[in-house]
């Protein structure tokens, strides 16, 4: 039987399994929803028996489970590392959306869930694939393993740990992953790179009260006045980064890269347009899906200090703030740029003023070869069942997660998503299109089938 | 008999009338009190009819009452135009007052209540040595008038109209206003300019919506960026205002009030330490005297945009905030600065922001030559009081009312003030040390008899 027919057969039956698992509320974030992952991680195990693995393991960490899974009965094949995560994120606001997050629907051939793409829905796939090959062939064309987590949505704390007391148990040639999203609708790509991260928040402090902009004005420092000067500092007027040193390790993007991101035929006037901006912005030389995916950035996402309320206060603060992220790319070292922006902080604070650096998140960017023979396998997978062969990208977000898998493993990162960028994932109305669970299904065979 | 004698032997029934008068909550921006105000213009209508002015009228205003007052039996004679305000400052934070504000206490030669200093206790010194006048000598050296308002808290919303509607009725040689602090204990000061002002508020606005900073970081403009960008070119780095044309109309400080300042003898270090500073901080030339006295100003008083809560948010801001006032000297046209800053601010915008700018306030400087008669006689009658002459100084805050009345009657003002700056004005505990309470008569009686 072909593997079309067969899930064609067992297409209801597998949606009406998925919708099972989409109605069990399993928000990591939230304490009340304990017993809801210990549940939705059995639900996951019993799947996973069900699908055919040999051995199905519920690890308890300090947070929600890890749930772990191996089939190894291809000797002498490569071993594939399946990772995917069952907690998802809280539904807020409610009232946006069309039917309840937790009580899964079906219109206009997607599924509308909390979950539904992110990643329950992707995640499911994997299990059915695997079910599906030792239905149809009684056995596995390679090795593999599953690591299915429940914190994915709150920066995995517990995974790092557990990936390195057991880095033997889930030692892979490959790890697989589902959790991205094609360009567009019938256009798959693969992400060959995701940029890191690390965080600091920045206090600017003068005198020990706030003053009258009357009796003091002109002749005190005011905390605002030292913060807007202090981070204008950090960004030339074309929006480079100012910091000494900030860009050692960002590679030069290659003429093969470049091309690799012209293929994707990014409109750059329909997105200023979308987002009714006269300009777009950033370093010059560099297409938007060059900055995004390839260039390092310094966001301020929160300055505040003194008066907000309504009308006017001749308040001369005592205090201001900035939180701050960056996005890292290529070798950039998280801990070392903190350092650097500090280091340039202090060196730029005005007079009068007394800085405190507060550092926070480091994540290392994560890149892969496109001409890796593991990445052009998936990409002829996606091939033989899209018609159309994926692109190579970079996504300008952080999955902290995939650098620790690709570095405590030594294996390369296949993330094969099936998602649309449209598919509100963290937002209300989240749903996953089932084109891409069916084409999914076969382009997971297919991959496993190749390698 | 002597003043002294005169005001010694009434002490204890004039400071339980002034008690009474602090018993009345007369809070002018709060409309529970609506009530306490008319009570407490009536009980300054009635004081001034006690003392034996001849006539005393309440003009009800579309706020609270002013109330006038004029004996006016010495022909050829000048004429006085006292102002002062019987409205109070809100009492918050409640909890923080050692005794009730509107139950005034007498502790260490201190009566502490609401209105104890500002303005009430300073009014009543007035009202007082006017009666001692007319019953020791059975007749005034002067004419005077009364102009007291219910609405100097609040900005005095009523009473320019008023004066426009009865410049006639007002009209006077000298307008002698008990508003401000002696320098220090023992110092009397005359103050010869109070700053003008003019606000304004400012956004940036960006995209249409708040962006991930993964998906568009480095692609897009930020708020913040273009704000930190913008704010950072109002100042030169020594605090000098980089605005175009900002500094038209200010004086250059002369030798003579540059001595005047130096008088002072003001320990910048003492206030250093005190706010906790490192470095105080100010345009390079000027002592901090100079710089809040007679050097204009443009501060943030807020600055505001993007995630300001807890932990670390990687947004993209769609738009930030900022509020502005300015300190203005000398000639300086408040609505002339607020075109210019706003031409500034268009001008250097940065790519991809919008900006809107929308002007607030707008008051003039007001300034008197130290040399002028009037002035030089106040000196006098704190000299023969005080034992030690008046300096001149000039004051960072703003009262605009003064600089209208200077304008609308064309008389010089004298700001003869009995308070002292530690009496916390505005703030928790306020005070009138008694010691100006006795002084303040005796100097107000000689003043009025010395022109």
């Amino acid at each position: 039987m072909s593997y079309e027919t067969y899930f064609a057969e067992r297409r209801e039956a597998q949606l009406n399994e998925l919708k099972q698992f989409l109605s069990i509320p399993s928000v990591s974030a939230l304490s009340a929803h304990k017993n809801d992952m210990q549940q939705a991680a059995t639900w996951v195990a019993d799947k996973l028996k069900e699908a055919g693995l040999e051995t199905v393991e519920i690890h308890q960490t300090d947070g929600h489970p890890i749930v772990y899974a191996e089939h190894l009965q291809a000797p002498g094949k490569p071993t594939v590392l399946v990772y995917g995560h069952y907690d998802v994120q809280p539904v807020d606001p409610l009232h946006l959306w069309d039917s309840p997050p937790f009580e899964p629907e079906e219109r206009d051939g997607k599924l509308y869930a909390r979950g539904a793409t992110d990643d329950k829905g992707q995640l499911f796939l994997h299990i059915k694939a695997v079910e599906a090959l030792l239905r149809e062939e009684g056995a596995l064309p390679v090795n593999v393993k599953f690591c299915i987590e429940g914190e994915e949505e709150i920066s995995s704390p517990n995974l790092p740990g557990f990936m390195d007391r057991n880095s033997d148990k889930l030692a892979a040639d490959v790890v697989l992953i589902s959790d991205t999203s094609l360009l567009e609708k019938g256009k798959p790509a693969i992400s060959t790179g995701l940029r890191g991260l690390c965080s600091l928040e920045i206090a600017i402090h003068t005198a020990n009260t706030d003053l009258h902009s009357g009796t003091y004005g002109g002749g005190v420092p005011n905390a605002l006045h030292a913060i807007v000067e202090l981070l204008a500092t950090l960004h030339d007027s074309q929006g480079k980064v100012a910091v000494d040193g900030f860009y050692e390790g960002v590679p030069e993007l290659s003429a093969a890269m470049r091309e690799e991101f012209a293929k994707q035929n990014f409109n750059d006037d329909k997105l200023r347009e979308k987002l009714g901006l006269d300009a777009l912005f950033g370093e010059e030389g560099y297409s938007f899906v060059e900055r995004t995916g390839a260039r390092p950035t310094l966001e301020l996402n929160g300055v505040y200090g003194g008066f907000q309320g309504e009308g006017s206060k001749t308040v001369i603060p005592k205090e201001a703030h900035a939180k701050i992220t960056c996005r890292l790319v290529g070798d950039q070292d998280p801990a070392l740029m903190l350092e650097r922006i500090a280091d340039h902080l202090h060196r730029h604070t005005p007079q009068g003023a007394k800085l405190t650096v507060v550092p926070g998140e480091k994540a290392r960017a994560f890149n892969m070869d496109p001409s890796h023979p593991m990445l052009q396998k998936a990409a002829d997978a996606y091939e033989s069942v899209y018609g159309t062969r994926a692109l190579f990208t970079k996504d300008g977000g952080s999955i902290p997660i995939v650098e620790t898998f690709s570095r405590v493993l030594g294996a390369p990162v296949v993330m094969m998503g099936f998602g649309l960028p449209d598919e509100n994932l963290h937002a209300p109305n989240e749903h996953f299109n089932l084109e891409n669970f069916d084409k999914g299904l076969l382009t997971i065979v297919q991959f496993l089938n190749q390698l």
